[in-house]
């Protein structure tokens, strides 16, 4: 909703009252357009795309009579970004929606503030209409008829029982469907076909002016509900695949109905069809695992691999766009706002968006994409894709298709022209490509210092290849002291899998080199990061001994807490010891309790070890 | 499932097949029996029962028709454990089932070896058929076909959507309806409404033979999901009792089908009609906190006080029993196993049971009841009723009508006569009644010492009245560092509300006696429970001062490790002192890790202490 759109409606309501026919006639010469959005639907998972499982004859002759994408994105792995995403014209982080919406009644979703697809269309004289899912907000401010859209209906959640629409989760049993923001019953009665007859109607209703009609189709999302038809067709097939096939066919069967009444309306060739998933399938438990497929893609439903986010993309307007086609160039959804505008020769658009207008290679595919990068960040995962060039920061692989090094693959690189399925991390062959895409990435304007792996940092240990032993308690989930001796240096993450962590108390080792060796200092790396209740380590004891028996006198080094180091930040208190010796005896005191002041206080602080660093 | 009846069985249908009409007219001269078992409906959720708010015709028929019952229970306060006490006429510790069932596919329930209701009937020539909810296991030997009923039709989970008859939890969304053990689709078909359906054909397919019908109505358990017509006529109400007045409405339209197939079909006057509830009403989330009503009685669904258990109970059985009778005697549903087989003149039942013969107080009601006791156990809450005094052990009330103090109401004594609302704990009034309700439970086979809350004993304490702070970090589950001074000890429960605990390291304290007092002794009382990962202290550091800034000399006692006591008790180190003093800096020491051969080798142990008594 932008706040000046209603002043633009009353002004064109006005306009159209008192212009009659004649405004009437202008806007008709305007296309209208159907942005079709399915909901967790895999990669390949049509027949055009190459599932030979699966029968989707409608949704197939709508990618011949048109473009198929084979390198179309969205720009978030789940939902309500997606969507937020695709309304908007801009990446999450702008359109303000980074992830999915509460399912609490009234709450909020997409900012008020965001201006949609709708508003733009509604704003050049278009009827617009949403059916299905919502998912981005049920406040008086986000819900669909506030974002832009006069009619609505649906579902405002983020899923939904197919015949009694009640979403289930953790909180209460909730009853979730909508009709211009009132809640409607329909008890029994199929979803997707309601919305399916609810879609219809609109365009019938709607065949004499330009409309905009966002039919966001709310399968194959679980739970897995075909229709007896299709559980038949695919009986012989295992679950959890056969019941998701059928669950495309029965949404194949519905976009049928639609193409077939758009044909007896005889507005077929005035219609732009765009159809999309919103993200990857989903591999969660409450989907079985996943009956989904990615195909030759990594990832899926909440990764950046390109499983995730690269989906049956299809866009068709006969006798005005090329058909046939298989465009093989580089589009994101949120280049659909802009794109749509051109093609539909609306208005400019009065807001800054992200997307590019792509109208000229969907018109001529032998022209090269506008679209040179695209960048996306979800949770901790972000991705910058240049050219061909793919570079991933803290990858998570929800298909499993391959083993992660937490270290090693922290920053993932692919050239998706040579291995489409990321499953080989180039970053260490091609360090200058890694640094350009890191700069990328850096430059764009969500992209932070703070988002980049630090390369572990290795240092001279004379105690690696020793060992270590502890002679006080230690936390059960950081217990592998040898990480205290391996040279390395954790990133500035307490999660990042290098450092020991205690609460509150002191810790004591023993490490033994093996040998009696030259010592000239020990070190103790510790890690401040108070946010997370992380206090730097603030005394350091050490006793020596040459046969692990009888200990040497008390060596101690204070942390000078006058002089309080940055945030997020490693410290390192150092010793000079210049004698030779072969076993350690060294005790790492914490903070205690956090200190005044701190939202903590009174309360056990922790305290992280990365290294203890024998020189 | 008892071995044998398949032996009957196969014997029976000789019998039968032999002889003809003779043994049809044998069988015929026995009445049918109809258990009608709704799911968490509260205890006075029905017209007849008290509930101004909520339209029952049918039941409140039903119960004009018979008797009601004012003081029936239930032998559990959840659905399975209450189940499995209806079809074995057991407590649920008896049934071997004492809590609700697991939802993967195919997991066990209530074991093959017992003995049913449905047993008991085929094995005396009835037709056996269940239709609804089940709950009690879906493996090969617990399903219903496995537990003696002939024909079923019904979900086999807790819970299901009326609609597409999933069944959502935090796992996969499961489709849950069966017919016999195969999977059955009707989708979109309302369930209430086919389980309707089902019972009338059962009936009408049995009418000319002897038939026991458990009919396990699935409602008004969550999701509400009532009727338009019902949430039309409750439209005025506040949600969600609107709901769940117009689910329970949705019952009663469904119970008068059925009556009014019974009257059709001229079997009437030859059916037995049970009607009851299998445990209070619900104030999970998922039910929106709770829609039902228990009334006058505290507590609801999980909770051992009368509103959990105390339930809407009707038999009829027209010209045959009593009718327009309230009955305000002590009835619990496991009594309804010998008591039908009493009325339907069945066998003798060959097997152990807990329940009754109630017929002679049901065909006359001013027979005194021979049910002068009940059992109930469930989790840690139990209860022994005898005549009308009843006592629970830990009670727990959903329903939070009051407070409850976890010490003084461990042990809570009603006399039900005078305070059915269960407000007043008449323990400390009573001690004798306790003493002899405790020896009762304690008689009783599933009545362990162990159930029994500990009085907690004081402690005469130099402390009690000063000061206590710690140096040393405390554990933010057990801060309340005055209970180590309050002069109570704990019961050996760490969890009990008296114990300050700390894993792994000492604690260290500051005792402030307000004044110089002259100190005999100090001691620590200290809790050995291995099997939590709990042990002694280990040793104890004392320093004393008069002004709380200059200590005298170290005294330390340490624990004599050759002698470990037993396990659950607790353990007392005492250090003789024989000065005056007012402050005591007192340091704890646990057992570090715990110790070789325990299953937390190498990690740390816990130590709790309830007291440092100052004598």
């Amino acid at each position: 909703m932008r706040l000046k759109s209603n002043i633009l409606k009353s002004y064109m309501a006005i306009a159209i009252a008192f212009s009659g026919f004649q405004s009437f006639a202008q806007t008709k010469s305007k296309p209208n357009v159907i942005v079709i959005y399915t909901d967790d639907q895999g990669a390949i998972d049509l027949g055009s795309y190459g599932a030979n499982d699966i029968y989707s004859p409608n949704i197939d002759k709508l990618a011949k009579e048109g473009t198929r994408f084979t390198q179309a994105y969205v720009a978030a792995p789940v939902c309500a970004p997606s969507r937020a995403a695709l309304l908007t014209g801009r990446y999450p982080q702008n359109a303000e929606l980074t992830g999915n919406t509460s399912a609490e009644p009234g709450s909020d979703g997409l900012p008020a503030e965001q201006y949609t697809l709708a508003e733009l269309f509604k704003d050049n004289g278009y009827a617009t209409g949403h059916v299905g899912k919502w998912h981005l907000g049920m406040s008086q401010t986000s819900s669909p008829n506030a974002q832009g859209f006069d009619y609505s209906f649906g579902h405002l959640r983020g899923c939904i029982d197919n015949y009694s629409h009640f979403f289930y989760w953790e909180g209460p049993n909730i009853h979730d469907l909508y009709e211009n923001g009132k809640e409607v019953f329909y008890d029994g009665q199929y979803f997707p076909d309601l919305a399916s007859d609810k879609a219809i109607n609109y365009v019938e209703n709607h065949k004499n002016e330009p409309f905009f009609m966002y039919y966001a189709i709310n399968m194959p999302h679980y739970p897995y509900q075909p229709t007896q038809k299709w559980r038949e067709y695919y009986k012989n097939m295992a679950k959890p695949r056969a019941d998701y096939a059928a669950f495309i066919s029965t949404i194949d069967e519905r976009i049928g109905f639609l193409m077939d009444k758009l044909d007896e309306l005889g507005i077929r060739e005035n219609t732009i069809v765009i159809y999309q998933s919103d993200n990857g399938y989903s591999t969660e438990t409450r989907a079985f695992g996943g009956g989904g497929n990615a195909g030759p893609y990594r990832g899926a439903k909440s990764s950046l691999f390109e499983g995730g986010i690269r989906l049956p993309t299809i866009i068709s307007w006969k006798n005005n766009l090329p058909e046939n086609v298989v465009n093989d160039q580089f589009l994101m959804n949120i280049d659909w706002m802009p794109t749509l505008a051109k093609l539909c020769k609306l208005d400019k658009i009065n807001t800054k968006i992200d997307g590019i207008d792509l109208s000229k290679m969907i018109e001529n595919p032998k022209k090269t994409t506008e679209r040179t990068s695209g960048f996306w960040k979800y949770g901790k995962q972000w991705v910058v894709r240049k050219g061909n060039w793919k570079l991933i920061g803290f990858p998570k692989d929800t298909s499993n298709k391959g083993e992660l090094n937490l270290e090693e693959d922290a920053l993932f690189l692919s050239n998706l022209d040579e291995d489409v399925s990321e499953m080989v991390n180039l970053a260490s062959k091609y360090p200058e490509k890694v640094k350009e895409l890191t700069q990328e990435f850096l430059a764009w304007e969500h992209g932070h210092e703070k988002d980049i792996p630090k390369k572990i940092e290795t240092v001279s240990n004379l105690a690696k290849g020793g060992k270590i032993s502890a002679t006080t308690t230690v936390n059960q989930k950081y217990s592998d002291l040898n990480l205290l001796i391996d040279g390395k240096l954790g990133y500035t993450d307490y999660a990042s899998g290098q450092w020991i962590g205690q609460e509150g108390k002191s810790m004591e080792f023993v490490i033994d080199l093996n040998k009696i060796k030259p010592i000239k200092t020990i070190s103790v790396n510790s890690l401040n990061n108070s946010g997370n209740w992380i206090f730097p380590v603030q005394a350091v004891e050490i006793r020596l001994s040459d046969d692990g028996k009888t200990y040497g006198g008390l060596k101690t080094i204070k942390r000078d807490t006058k002089q309080p180091k940055t945030e997020n930040a490693t410290e390192r208190l150092t010793l000079n010891i210049g004698e030779d010796s072969r076993f350690i005896k060294i005790k790492v005191e914490g903070i205690g309790n956090c200190p005044k002041g701190h939202p903590g206080a009174g309360f056990p602080g922790w305290f992280f070890v990365d290294e203890i660093i024998i020189e």
